[in-house]
């Protein structure tokens, strides 16, 4: 019974309703037996999905809530009204300590301003990030990549929180014991980007010098190095992060299509197809971004996972994979123990403010 | 006799050397009688390589220079110390008429440093801008995204002139009669992103909506729609268009090796792999860098192409092969003249700054 982990699921905010989340649930229930569900949303929508599922249905919780945040709905208006809506309830479960981590697949601003609303940002951080992970060449087939939407700025302090937490998510999400990170950047001379990438390129160097250093600092890397294996961690802030991680979506897409077109063109190649057909599968499962869904809120005195908005059963069966391993791991108490920790007369450098953020 | 096109090329700026751009000249000078070149670097080294391909040697004259610009010098430091250098003689040949289009692979910041101090800026650009081709599902094949690193910043009167910019390349590259033109951002609501943003995008609806506008305006789109067939132009600053450009090779190199391995797992797919050799070769084709290598400068009284630093010999010629169609097309001239014509009273809206812009 003491396994047992208890996740609290938002029911409605996704672009597709109900069901793909239920259908997720479903999936992940059927290949883990230890988990169970608080699941935020209306009744009347929920009860009759559920009433077809009795595995599911004798393992989840329903909590009807008021209303829904909407999609296009601004954070700052979440915050003065979402109050008894699904994404509420479904963070302050957490909040309450009747669930070990969050899951939603609603609008990303609503969702981190009702987080550092109910959950408060953890000692020492002015600015939580959202993290992902990212295909790549390193042998553990990902690299970690913050913040890719949290916030559109980040200074050289919020930079170097950012790193402190992607390394920690590295050493439990990826087992590495000093993971190596590095500040995107356009070019890695030092002379390349602006003069808040020239500061947080010096904090970062001095961060990883000190006594209570846990990763390795590489300095500037490219858009290319975030596939790549000369870092493990890639730290940015909220506006190129999530541009180039829908670019690289995209990008990974635009491929797909054009490899199918490439199968479908002759005769010879529709054989060919057939044949190639595990290969293809094998290639179609590393890249399928799905699997890999979710970004994990850090920062918080709590684990939220946000899940695409568009994501089908699939994708939302693997944010909650992977806030179900984030549950065993303990894995918001570590990260907050390692950045206060790492803060205290290191990155509160010279000419380096890090006075209380505001909420946004 | 009066079709004959000069280019002039920078020998001695990339990653590998002069061997690999004669190379690449030798391959665009056999498909394409029409082309003649003035080559600016090192004789010593340049003859020879240039005496083993007679055909090259007679349509190309080689112009002595008195040093390299190294890759990771600073623009201001090539400004100050770089005349008569390989790079600084081939823009000059321009600017003086002697040849229509410089071609080199050398360093990008100094590059546009050398190309504003010996070209000049158009009238009404502040800052010029760097635009790639990028493949698509638009019907083209191509879209058009800019800036890609000329500049790290770009204010909103900055952003207007690269969409004025960029839907001329469309007209004059891709052939289209009425672009359209999105704004790169976090999302696609009018609240996502920042200030510099909201004022950027309120300015290209202005523009887009006035007598002399030549391409329709999308709005905000994302990084997703880079790849996408949702608009032909996507604006942005250099800062966050190198990192999406750097990020998409990246993974189409990353999804490249997948693909290897997942046809050399097992015998089956290796015999697979010789069925789908055809279609393989196909998606090489669609999605090799090289073959869109060259970035355009725009926003110049001149025209250059920047080539990848390491690109090679095909890459190169693929550089070649664009700066002959935009001398062709009478390409720069176009574009000074349609920004020209769509600057007064439409980029210097209310609380808008158009003031000259300061060398970097």
């Amino acid at each position: 019974m003491t396994r047992q982990i208890v996740l609290s699921i938002d029911a409605m905010g996704g672009d597709r309703g109900p069901a793909v989340v239920i259908s997720g649930m479903a999936k992940s229930a059927a290949k883990n037996p230890d988990i169970r569900f608080l699941l935020h949303g209306d009744p009347q929508q929920l009860e009759p999905l559920l009433r077809r599922r009795p595995a599911l249905d004798r393992i989840t919780e329903i909590r009807p809530c008021s209303g829904v945040i909407a999609m296009g709905e601004k954070p700052s208006h979440a915050v003065r009204h979402g109050k008894g809506s699904s994404m509420w309830n479904c963070v302050d479960a957490v909040a309450r300590g009747e669930a070990a981590v969050a899951v939603s697949c609603g609008n990303t601003g609503a969702l981190m301003a009702l987080s550092m609303l109910r959950m408060r940002r953890a000692p020492g951080i002015d600015r939580p990030a959202i993290a992902v992970l990212w295909p790549s060449r390193n042998r553990s087939g990902y690299n970690i990549v913050l913040d890719v939407g949290a916030d559109v700025r980040a200074d050289a302090a919020s930079l170097s929180q950012y790193a402190i937490m992607g390394a920690e998510y590295a050493r439990v999400g990826l087992h590495l014991e000093t993971p190596r990170v590095g500040l995107l950047n356009v070019g890695t001379e030092d002379h390349k980007g602006g003069a808040g990438r020239h500061e947080a390129n010096a904090t970062l160097a001095r961060i990883a010098e000190g006594p209570s250093a846990a990763f390795t600092y590489h300095g500037f890397v490219e858009g290319g190095d975030i596939t790549g294996d000369k870092v493990d961690v890639i730290v940015t802030d909220g506006f190129t992060g999530n541009i180039a991680l829908k670019t690289a979506e995209g990008t990974a897409s635009l491929i797909g299509s054009f490899l199918s077109e490439g199968f479908r063109a002759t005769l010879l190649s529709r054989i060919a197809a057939i044949f190639a057909f595990r290969a293809l599968q094998r290639l179609k499962k590393r890249i399928d971004p799905r699997r890999v869904n979710g970004g994990v809120f850090l920062g918080l005195n709590g684990a939220v996972v946000k899940s695409h908005g568009s994501a089908d059963s699939t994708g939302f069966s693997a944010a909650i994979k992977l806030a179900f391993r984030m549950a065993q791991d303990g894995f918001a108490e570590k990260v907050a123990a390692r950045v206060a920790s790492g803060l205290p007369g290191s990155i509160t450098a010279p000419g380096v403010t890090t006075g209380a953020g505001t909420d946004k």
